[in-house]
């Protein structure tokens, strides 16, 4: 494995959900397999989840790890080609992610989308140019449009705990003040969609997603409907991908409550947080049985060491 | 030890002085006791001496450290219940928290009170959170009321260099132009006060600390009738406690020079650092023979150490 | 070697360049020999580069590193003596230095001029102290007036890629929109001046460094005629020494392209990064054969390492 940027780049899923749960009963079984190897983890957006779990899992394979805030301890990179550097950006993506090919030996890079130009975002510029001028190994940490580690995480949590062979999988739209990446969504449907589930999504009209990665998968604009006999609901917030960043409603009634889960098999709630508490997702399922919230958050660790094992099998095979 | 936030979480001081004295001969004596065992450091105010004397404690122990400044790195989270997040706030303590009980094995935070609000400082809201929600043993690294690290400290300090049985011990009001927390005065207090030494506090009227800690302490105005025949005087600034967070005098006449000192049995200069020169202390006090702020610096590891240690055979019996 | 600030704490420059070749050949042959010993790195100006290059030249030879950006994460230091601390410093240089003195076994320090006050600059008061009151053997990661590391850096990659045995070298100055140190070319015309080579600067009229470190070399006004024959060229911004951080041009005309270089003796490009493309240096010599600034960004690496690895040998004979 060369790259992690999106379900395309596994060849099958299982494979990976397997490893992780093996890594999750002995997290130090391969802690010699990334010696005297270097993770990477640069950050263009804050970070806590993705930062600390992805760090833990490169200490448990034996890696040393670098964390740096580029937008804060750095300064800004210029993206654009065929431009004179006369203005606020201080150095080029080509000369910076080359450079740091020259130190690390993964990379672990998070860059956001900045929600405007939907085009920019979608085309991946910045991941993309990692991966070209650095010469590594990449692992997304989120992307403009994709967030593997999570989605790898949320299928491993869907396999430890189903109850059924093929469960029903429902992501749900939730309100939000602020306008959001579709990063998380978009990524949930893509592995959904590989993945041996039924997998609905509901959202309000107007927030359908890009049909590149929720192809396959029905659509139920009546959330209510979409929920019935659900074996997993995923609540998370989305901008518009249509009216490209845009906030189109914040409609309360799609906040779930467990008076609206009844209608469920008794389904566990997903989320890949931070969560807005009574925004995105009431307390009382958050504090209640049915959240999976902090299991999720858990498994960041298994997924995240996985691809790195993967990767240094692959790419440093005779590293240990 | 579950959790050190206080000289309440102590069964006998002076184990722990001793602790500190052998690991200060022999730092690495233990240093495989937390392998495979993750500390995590978040900051939510900046901190020197804390940070990266608690870092070196942990490593001199085999740890994994990974350090946060969720202030500058991650987002703003929300402490109270039963508000709906559609503010500023990203991310609630109860899942922040919760979310780091995955992935450290020892949780040190550091949180800053306001000085706004007197009754939610004393609570210790943010700590007491952190303690129920991530599950971890905690050690504080400066909380809205106390600063138990800077206290183990200075007791070991004192220990050390003590020339008499029972030495006096006088707390000192110093000027400040800022208005500063009364943690490091409080936790100083409620240690000597529980240690073998005389304990006497002056400052100026309206600076009288919270009576739950300074409990069992002689409270005297004049600072020239309390310094006589001091063996260790601890200079500190402090805001007031009675009239919440404010700056009742920057008195100057309340600044120490050796003049000042030779009433006192050659006393020993103390102060937790960070130090305004010739505006809390002078210069060439902190430049003389008597100034021990150095050296308590450096205890700092020892204490740090000491703490991590208890902690990992309290909590983790079977780590090595 | 107790600091490393300039080419004058060097006995020999060519046995740091085969000490550097070396480890570059065997990054891990000495990985035992900081075992124990803490790297501090300082930054109270944003690195990328260099942090991430001495980073992983410490974990190569076994040391811990501790990396604080003191501008973003610490606060404020006063470096003037006599002073009443009653603005905005917060603590004074003198503790400072003095507590890292006690966690750190080497520090590294990066400060910058601030390049209004040039005596105050070409003091380096900021590095002077923190070696004498931290006590510590200290490597300069940057400082007001020297780069030595990337020098050091560079005359390692001269020594690999020479095609004669006595190159001629040209250091020239580059078009720059913002006012610039002349930490690089000061440090590259020091080092120069000591190497086995022909070396040649070349800048406007105005731009003269300070003939301090570029005693012995030979200034030509004339570009082109500077740039005959030349085996490597040193490409680099500077403000101007004399009307001190000035800047007195942008003329684009000395913006180097490849049709330019025809005249030398198929030199290599050399630049310390980050650079500004199109601004500083063509796009097409930094996307062509020509150029070296990844090479040299590699060489960062055995360019820290070396010099860690000779200041443990020096300070700690007996670390391993």
């Amino acid at each position: 494995m060369k790259k992690f940027t999106s379900v395309k780049d596994v060849a099958n899923i299982y494979d990976l959900v397997n490893d992780a749960l093996v890594l999750k009963r002995n997290p130090l079984g391969y802690n010699e397999i990334g010696k005297n190897k270097t993770l990477g983890l640069i950050f263009m957006n804050p970070s806590l989840r993705t930062r600390l779990s992805t760090q833990k899992a490169a200490v448990n394979l034996g890696m040393d790890v670098m964390v740096m805030n580029i937008d804060k301890e750095g300064w800004a990179l210029e993206t654009r080609d065929g431009v004179i550097m006369n203005g606020t950006t201080v150095e080029h993506i080509r000369e910076a992610a080359a450079v740091m090919g020259q130190y690390f030996d993964i990379l672990g890079l998070r860059s956001f989308p900045n929600l405007k130009n939907r085009e920019e975002d979608y085309n991946e510029d910045i991941l993309q140019k990692f991966i070209t001028y650095s010469g590594l190994p990449v692992i997304s940490l989120e992307s403009g449009t994709l967030h593997p580690l999570q989605s790898l995480t949320d299928l491993i949590t869907i396999e430890e705990l189903k109850t059924v062979k093929r469960p029903k999988v429902v992501l749900t739209w939730a309100p939000h003040v602020k306008a959001l990446p579709q990063a998380v969504p978009n990524s949930f449907a893509e592995w959904m969609s590989a993945a041996e589930v039924d997998f609905v999504i509901t959202h309000p009209e107007g927030y359908e997603l890009d049909p590149a990665y929720t192809n396959g998968a029905t659509i139920i604009y009546n959330q209510d409907e979409a929920l019935q006999h659900a074996d997993f609901i995923y609540v998370k917030n989305w901008s518009s991908y249509h009216q490209y960043g845009q906030v189109l409603t914040q409609d309360p009634s799609w906040l779930l409550t467990n008076k609206r889960l009844e209608i469920t098999n008794n389904a566990r709630i997903m989320h890949c947080l931070p969560v807005r508490r009574d925004l995105e997702l009431s307390s009382e399922i958050l504090d209640g049985p049915a959240s999976l919230v902090i299991h999720q958050a858990a498994n960041r660790v298994w997924a995240a060491q996985t691809v790195l094992k993967k990767m240094l099998e692959t790419n440093y095979p005779f590293a240990s």
